[in-house]
């Protein structure tokens, strides 16, 4: 079976589907797209049954569903559980899209759309990969599938649902797809993530807006003193000003920062496709460390006063950040929620009352690199790319799975294939179409090693 | 002539006119509001010519037009030139309005609108007033009305509509109501006005919101930058961090602050009525000095980012900020505003551009007390409160007074009722009907005793 010839023949009908699911704009965090979140898990429903899986299900939670699917071949076979999810990331700004978000087009090789890379182009191969297997009857292992709709805004529902459903979900690994890999000229496998701590804070001077004139000077202003709340977080060196914030943080050792250090890096390059003259951070670390190995602390959302046209002098009542922390092992979430809420208060000058609210959170993970289904994702990427993988770190956070292996005891292999310049959560997120198929192409090579090396067990 | 019988037989109807007035939603700021802007200045002007005067028009500028009328009684009488605006500050935010800001409400003897007490409620004193006096064949001097449409706005178009009609401006003093005085029990004259400097800073970080994750800790934030660069703009004494920024400020000798401080002034009752558990501002100096002989910086907006609803984990490209500096004699509203734009692009960090765009400005002002205007204002007051006023320095700036003396080569009283309570640039702006019916009252005697004084110039 030539699986690469395969792929070449069906890619055309793969690329239409996927900008079918594609053009469903499931974004979880805002309410008024609940009728599209609910289209888009039956989308996904219909997809897997047509591909050939024995039975998929829309599963209620209290929030987003989540589609649910399997195809068993044999107990004496593994079982691969791929997780994915099928909600996007608000499009906005809108005024900066090139083409509107939820109409995908082709550009140069890659597809244009909200959700392209993040994560519906990605768990899509999956099902196509399975589908090219079972149409082979070459599947070599049992499948499960765990698409859920609520991964851009914290997963807050996972964790019930992994502790109903905890048998059904049994398997030998989870295989995700949602990270980013260095090039196509450089396969990697990501193993590690950041967790997360995100919250919003509103700081309240006086009881109503001011006149700037006839109060200024005299009473302390929300924003103002918000601004040098939020610098003061940070010190010179660009470390966390919070106390205790790096008490639990594992620091690498010299030979696993030499190990990084050797994964190929532009700076220049890097510079110059975000268009800034110079990179910053923390002092004493290089850009792939302060994004893959330390914590970070960036304001996501400010808000306050006159922005509208022209010039209003108001001193106004109240001012508004959202704030969040990318953590890295072993920080615990709620800890540094914990302590960022205590700390922001007590920093707050006089004549300024602060609320902290908290948004989601996850843990940060460390994915093994001596077990069977890392060996075989590290043959299935020499098959298809014709390079080992380089191990990487990656900087965002998939909070489920630390709960994977909290509650299901199982491990998980981040093949993503994904570039970190596809611009996910920004304007004209897009997919490279030749990822897509390479990315089909490994995974059903993925399933093939798996079912070798997982019997070795 | 009993001007104070006149005036009580005839307060409905000056009420009733003026609530029509503050029905027009006279915005400057916002061009959404162009109709209503005309619609107003035309309605300023009808109200001036059944008030009795000899002509009054509607003058055309480069923005909103000028309402100008007089009426003149004789070349040997003495010429009051009586200044106000019939624009509004924007009614936003429109959700913490207790009524509609142009909905006019009578509640507790005060008039509740956007408008009421800064400055329709006030120059339509000075209208009620020479209609009363003429009505009564009792006008004593010549009086000249000019009425802008763009004091809220920075009064743009006006130094060229003073340089075209200096000849038919010519006056012997101006009269302004356009500010506030300590209380009804303790009548006073701001003798002096803090000029203003209003910029917008934008930071420009990445040429593309980026994901949080990804990128988080390795590119400069402009969120983080902007609060950053705007917390360095004041030391931990209160004092602005700009160099050069203090060159030119008068300090007043040690009599002049003793004098100012003997104005009554109850600290708890003014942090009560701002919900507020401390005032803050520069260390060394009184409330009231801080308000009055003292430079501010105030953050009047911040925008950036993600600020809709639940949590988006993105690193902005952009960050907005709008900021205003209250200006004291003799600093320059133009070099104040150079020598901020220098500093401020001066401190961007690396990763980070930084434009910043002027908006209006206007020059701080000191009105003599020694003239004969100021102590016809002072009888005035006399004769209606029984009390003779207090002079005080007031916050807030209102540009034209400088050019009036610069173009016109005139000299202002700044006989304002309001009270700093009346919420003005706020929501729930009102003004006291007592202080609207005295306040007529009270010009009425000014023109009396003007006529009086000014011939012995």
């Amino acid at each position: 079976m030539n699986i690469n010839h395969l792929i070449e023949n069906n890619k055309n009908r793969y690329l239409e589907e996927l900008m079918d699911l594609l053009r469903i704009p499931s974004v979880s965090a805002d309410p008024a797209y609940q009728p599209a979140m609910r289209k888009c898990a039956e989308w996904v429903q219909k997809s897997l049954l047509s591909a050939g899986v024995d039975s998929a299900e829309v599963i209620e939670t209290d929030g987003h569903p989540v589609v649910y699917a399997e195809k068993h071949i044999g107990s004496q076979y593994p079982t691969v559980l791929v997780y994915g999810h099928y909600d996007v990331q608000p499009p906005d700004p809108l005024e900066l899209w090139d083409s509107p978000p939820f109409e995908p087009v082709i550009k140069s090789g890659n597809i244009y759309a909200r959700g392209a890379a993040d994560d519906k182009g990605q768990f899509y191969m999956h099902i196509k990969a399975f589908e090219l297997l079972a149409e082979q009857q070459a599947l070599p292992v049992n499948i499960k599938f765990m698409i859920e709709g609520e991964e851009e805004v914290g997963s807050a529902n996972l964790r019930s649902f992994l502790l109903q459903h905890q048998s059904r979900l049994a398997a030998d690994v989870i295989l995700v797809s949602d990270t980013s890999m260095v090039g196509l000229d450089t396969p990697s496998i990501e193993t590690g993530l950041r967790g997360l701590a995100y919250l919003e804070v509103t700081a309240t001077g006086p009881n109503r807006d001011l006149h700037s004139g006839v109060y200024g000077g005299a009473v302390a202003n929300p924003i103002n003193a918000l601004c040098a709340m939020i610098a003061s977080l940070h010190d010179e060196s660009g470390r966390i000003n919070i106390p205790g914030f790096y008490d639990e943080v594992v620091e690498l050792s010299q030979d696993e920062r030499t190990a990084m250090a050797k994964r190929p890096f532009d700076l220049a390059a890097y510079q110059s496709a975000l268009g800034v003259d110079a990179v910053a951070g923390e002092s004493g670390y290089s850009t792939i460390e302060r994004t893959g190995i330390r914590p970070t602390l960036d304001v996501n959302g400010i808000w306050g006063g006159y922005t509208g046209e022209g010039a209003k002098t108001v001193l106004p009542s109240k001012a508004h950040a959202k704030l969040s922390m990318r953590l890295v092992p072993n920080q615990s979430s709620e800890n540094i929620a914990a302590l960022f809420t205590a700390h922001f208060r007590a920093i707050a000058p006089p004549g300024i009352r602060i609320d902290v609210r908290p948004h989601h959170g996850g843990e940060p993970v460390v994915t093994p690199t001596d077990m069977p289904a890392y060996r075989a994702a590290t043959l299935a990427i020499e098959q298809t790319f014709g390079k080992s993988p380089v191990p990487t770190r990656g900087g965002g956070s998939i909070p489920i799975i630390a709960l994977f292996e909290e509650i299901l005891g199982l491990k998980t292999v981040l093949m993503g294939f994904g570039l970190d310049s596809d611009a996910i959560h920004s304007p004209n997120e897009h997919f490279g179409i030749e990822n897509f198929l390479k990315g089909i192409e490994t995974i059903a090579h993925f399933h093939q090693q798996f079912a070798v090396l997982a019997e070795h067990k």
